[in-house]
């Protein structure tokens, strides 16, 4: 089942900045392993803010949960999830 | 550019049920041509709602109001329509 | 996989009368079958309002919304889908 | 009377990881003493976020409220309550 | 138990004058049973609005619907129910 | 003139607890003297928060106001004011 | 007291132009009946829509509701009430 | 003064499209004259919608509200005026 | 040009005593200038907030901005500023 | 393609005057080079806040995250992105 996440990080804007750039790399580094797993399968940068919109899939909620409260950043983390269904309309669906 | 756009239908619940079907046929039928042009890439139900989120991809944000505005349900749909930037860790861009 | 789903119905005050007792019949009927079929587990009445608070349970987004969209008078529904995931502490979990 | 019952909690991300273990045991051990009162019914969590949605049953709000302010993380919720009303349709009222 | 209930009337601006004397009629005639069954205690007038503020009391929040719902211009109305404990500084507790 | 006054307050986590203890005394104290001066009339805990709602009686806004803002806690809180006209319906009125 | 209110006027796009031309030369004469009762002592238009801001005095709230309810377009108007307290550096209270 | 205008036009699903095309041709000879008077200098759509974001320049809020309200499509109108400030950083100031 | 302005004052409840006593006096001294400027017309408080309604005068936005920003509170303020319009039901532009 | 572009600084009240001094200079020299490089045309004050309108233009939406995000006052910032398309009225477009 798939999944719209949209996550804003609150970062202060007196945060330490090495902790910040250690964050970061391991933020990008668990990233990865989420979408070898086949977990996160899109992310896109919101314009003008350290947010995101990400295409998720996962077997449940549950699942879903566990995969974004392994990022390093979550703690810092506002996260909306929105379940989605499939269409019947879906271009990968009729088009190969 | 990609773009998420939220689109609701505000279909009168005591539409004419032939006009809605004639239009969500015209709806399919133009939907696979956006699809085709690469306009419309995915397509998901927002669950319970006639409402649904896409992924498009156009030039700019003119070239996508044509396409969205180019639906045949256009007129009762309310859409927003959210610009989005490449993230540094979005999984196509790292795994092949 | 559980959702907690938020149901107002929208009829108009003038409404016709007869409409609506034959539509709460069958929605009462379609409602039995979905709570026989496991997918409607409960339903509360939101005090004051037409409207409800329900758990369901479906294997994803898209049967539940196939359920949802099954009741009869969903042409009148705004309808609200929240996935729930499991929480450690969930009661039945520990309690037997 | 049964209320659905939405907490979020707002734990500082710098939050000592210590005192949180601690309030977090003690969270489950006050919760499972609720649930034995018959207080707490069901607990699900809201994916991506520290939160979750409860079905308590309580006599009244104040009997409510004395229940959800004895969680040990009470002073770091923000909690809304939704009292609820029993529904004609509701499953088990008919299931047997 | 005591609930403050918010209602909003959403009469047509060109309805009806005499249905809308009639109800009124029948709405206050309805209020004072209610009133007399000790289930409306207080009303207030919203001022500029067609609406009121009320200070229910019930058994619960099924009861208080049964109340509510009784009313002539419920179909008309939107309702917000908001339950309300006991205060240790409640003035009635600690004055006689 | 009657008022219904929301008030939440927002006292941190990690506050003092003996001030905190100090406060609510002083808190209670301080009520009781604008009940017996016939300015605060009713208080409601709202379910699951530090909050309430109460109804007010003052000649008018800024009488008010001097009452609210006399409360030893009003540096911690959110107010909002609600004036409210006399209702032609309010038991009391009819009742006796 | 005075109170700000904020009123929006909800004519339908296609209303009949006639009623609308009396109904505003109605408002208007009302309005004047309403400023030299000393009720209604500023009007300002919100730019770009067909609503206002007004700045009225009453005894209280019941007589506030009173004259706004009187107003011919009363039944299309969407009414809000900002109650206002005196202000110590209110320039009319230093000035003279 | 310069105002940073948002204009969303409710026409009907089912309004009839002749009275539509007569007034968008009319907006537009209407659009061109305020141009022209140095009133309207920028607009812009907002993709997805009937809708736009304007740059307008107008005296005060006086002559903005006549020159919006004379657009033909103006009953049909939602419009939010948001005033703005010369900024020190503003290109034109400083580019040459 | 007129402008209606809202004001919230968003002092720390720990915030320093003397410093809040220094800032309002310099803040009603600020204010008596700009009144004699004939910058600020009425102040109004919001009852049970520290927060105020203004009815501002000015040529121009930039001016009002200039008046606001120069208030010994402002960098503790959230500002909402109202342009308003010339209303021809203006009670002093007919009252004499 | 241009963006509408709503920027809030949310500077503490408290912070440092001389960091804030030099962000300040520092800001206006990021910004002239935007505006040399076309990337930001306009720049509005909203008044009586630190916020900002601006009219940025860029090839897409990861161009102007780059821009926006230079800026040295990002940290503190919270912006919303508005993209804007073509509109056919747009008096540039038919005045020379």
């Amino acid at each position: 089942m798939e999944f719209l996440v949209h996550i804003e990080v609150n970062w202060p804007p007196d945060g330490d900045p090495d902790e910040r750039r250690r964050l970061a790399e391991a933020e990008m580094a668990r990233g990865k392993e989420l979408a070898q797993a086949g977990l996160m399968k899109r992310l896109w940068r919101i314009p003008g803010r350290w947010a995101n919109w990400g295409l998720w899939e996962a077997p449940d909620a549950t699942a879903l949960h566990d995969a974004v409260a392994s990022l390093p950043l979550w703690p810092w983390m506002t996260v909306e999830v929105h379940p989605v269904a499939v269409h019947p309309n879906d271009p990968p669906g009729y088009m190969s």
